[in-house]
This record gives structure tokens, sequence and C-alpha cells, in this order.
């Protein structure tokens, strides 16, 4: 897993246009977002990670920016792209709020562990379930500094791997699901063609030209 | 191929225990009558060919034998069983006429022709287009004397191989009519698998527990 910084409009962009390069296969990007709470009062969203199913994760610093990019707000904003997580939803207010930016196509991957038949968790528990990744939620990392200058490679490990494992979550799932769709229909085809199924409302009957 | 021929009760029983043993892959027969016409006038069926796809083809020699055997009645009004030929509907017609037979469960393989998407042609066409067996349909054999006191082996050959050609045209209309549902039901089914297809439903939408 390739980590990316964007601390500016200029590496912004360059973020952007490689995760859209990167995610022509799913059209979706694994997303998570981090903000600092101070006082028990959430301060605005410092950090906006995106993953590419195929490694790439870039973390957007908007703490560090003076405004939003326009490429990151589009990316935010186009709906053919989903943001995989879990209650993305959530963090897609805090962004209106925050920024106002509309951010569109959130897709919870809960949603998917149900369609496979699967009890849905939470990102952890399919994480280690599914791709046998243990994530680490230690209070420490996650109620860290998330607008100080420079972040620790501890900080940006967690900020990454939530993303990138919602998007290998996916993937995965989405494997699944097709798998079982193909089986099943497979399945039921294999009923339907037996001899008396094919045969039966032809017998004994002249066939005439 | 190898050829039987039932000209006793005995030997009848015995054919049809072996050709019923056979069958089950399908349940299904290669079905064929033979006749003399004597100046214009159909005589009573001399000869019933019956074959199974895996290769053994009995001739019962109803002009040798003082009635039809049970077991050769009870196999050809047996409805589980297909007599599987072209136009066996017609030689059914015969067979009440002159032994009382009830012929039951015939399949008429243009009928599988069609369902493949291919001209239903004659059983000589298919078997040349699909099995590439040339079928001799000299007329020497054809109005031969069928009620000779021993067949020749161009006789016995020329009566086998309809049957024989029947069943295997049938095995392969079968196979290939299942192939194509097949594939016909997984490109259905892979453009209902679309990314879109899955995940539209869910996308901005709140998972709850
Ligand atoms: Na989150
Ligand atoms: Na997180
Ligand atoms: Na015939
Ligand atoms: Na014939």
């Amino acid at each position: 897993i390739n980590i990316k910084i964007a601390t500016n409009e200029r590496n912004c962009d360059e973020a952007v246009n490689e995760l859209r390069r990167r995610c022509c296969d799913y059209n979706a990007l694994g997303f998570d977002c981090e903000w600092v709470t101070d006082h028990g009062k959430r301060k605005p969203v410092a950090l906006v990670q995106l993953s590419s199913s195929d490694g790439l994760c870039c973390l957007f610093r908007l703490s560090s920016m003076e405004t939003i990019p326009n490429s990151l707000k589009d990316l935010l904003e186009d709906e053919k792209i989903y943001k995989v997580g879990v209650a993305a939803n959530d963090d897609g207010k805090y962004l209106f709020q925050d920024y106002s930016v509309k951010l569109k196509s959130t897709l919870d991957v809960r949603y998917l562990a149900e369609l496979c038949g699967l009890e849905p968790g939470g990102l952890a528990v399919l994480s280690k379930n599914l791709l046998r990744i243990v994530l680490d939620k230690s209070w420490r990392i996650r109620c860290s500094n998330w607008e100080a200058d420079e972040l620790t490679v501890k900080q940006k490990q967690y900020a990454a791997a939530d993303a990138h494992v919602a998007i290998k979550i996916f993937e995965y799932l989405l494997k699944e699901y097709r798998f079982k769709s193909m089986m099943k229909d497979l399945l039921r085809l294999s009923k339907k063609l037996s001899v008396d199924d094919i045969c039966q409302k032809y017998a004994d009957i002249g066939f005439k030209q």
C-alpha cells in the first residue's frame, strides 16, 4: 500500500488524477475522514482519505489548505464513483457543514456483506473475517492531532488503513456476490435442463416442417 | 456399434433388458421400423429397431415371431422412455394397426434441431451436418425383403443405422441446447452484475443494523 499526502492544490490535483485513473475497474474508492475533537467539540474535518483497490491511498490534509481544491470537491461530488466505507454518509454531513461539499454515491460495505449472507459487523470485524487484516483501533492514534504540521508514520498508516481496507472488503464482497449469483443461477438452470423439461412438450406430437 | 438380432421371446426379453439398463442416462432410445411393400400395399411392420446412445442397437424381427413379446410391448408403451426418430409418431400408427401396440413418448429430433436454431432437415441431413455420418439411403436396401429368413449384413447395418443415428443426433442436440442455454443465462446474468446494478440501490443510504 502506497500512501500519498496532499497538502496543497497542486499535489491535490495530482493525487485526484491518479485516483481517477486507478478506480476504473470498479468506479469505487475506499473512503474515510478524520478530525480533531477539542473538549468534546468536533473541529472541521482535517483529513480525507481515498484509496483505490490496487493500493494507492491518498491523504488529503484539508487542515493544511486554505480551501478545498476543485479537483477533490469534484471527485467527492462525482456520483459515478462510489465512496465505500462504513457510515460514510455521516462523514458526508460533516463535509457539507465544513466545506459545502456534497459527498455523492457513498456506499456502506455492510450492505454488500448482508447481500452475501454475512453478519455485517463493523469495518474491523469484516476486515478480520474476510481479509485477515487486524485494524489498529487504539484510542491514542484515533484521537491524535490530525491538524499537526507533520503527520507521524503511525498516523499516516492508521488513516490510510480504513480507506484501504474498505475498498478491499468491497472488492472481496463484490466477487463473492457475483460468484454466488452465478452458482445459484447455474444450479437453477441445470434443474430446468433435464431431458423431460426439454422434451416433454414435444412428445407424441408429429413434426410439421 | 453393436447389433443384436431378436427373433423370439427369449432373446427379445434379453435385448429389452439390456436396452433398459443402457438408456438410464437420457431415458431415450433411437427408434425406427421397416416393413415390406408388396405391389404398393404395406405389409405388417417386420422390424423394430431400438438403439441406446452408448452403441447397442437391437433389431426386433416381428415377422419371425408369432406375437409381439410383452417385454417389447411394455418398452414401446413405456412413457418414461423417449423413442427418438424422425416421424416415429407415424410408425406408431402402423404398430397399433398391426400389433395393437400403443407407442408412447415418441420424440421427433427435428424439434430439438429447431430448439437449437438449426434447419431441421431430415435424418440424413442432420446426420451429415452434426455427426459427419453419411447414411446409405439407396432404394435397393430400403425396399428389400425385411421378412427374409435371414437378414443380410447390409440389411442389418442399414436398419441399425437410422435408430443409432437418431439417438446420437438427440444426444448431440441435447448437449448443444444445454450449452447454449447455459451461455445465454451466464451472459444475461453477467449483465446484471455490474457494480452499478449491485450497488446503486444502496448509494447514499445510511446503514441501520
Ligand atoms: Na470514519
Ligand atoms: Na478512520
Ligand atoms: Na422410419
Ligand atoms: Na429406416
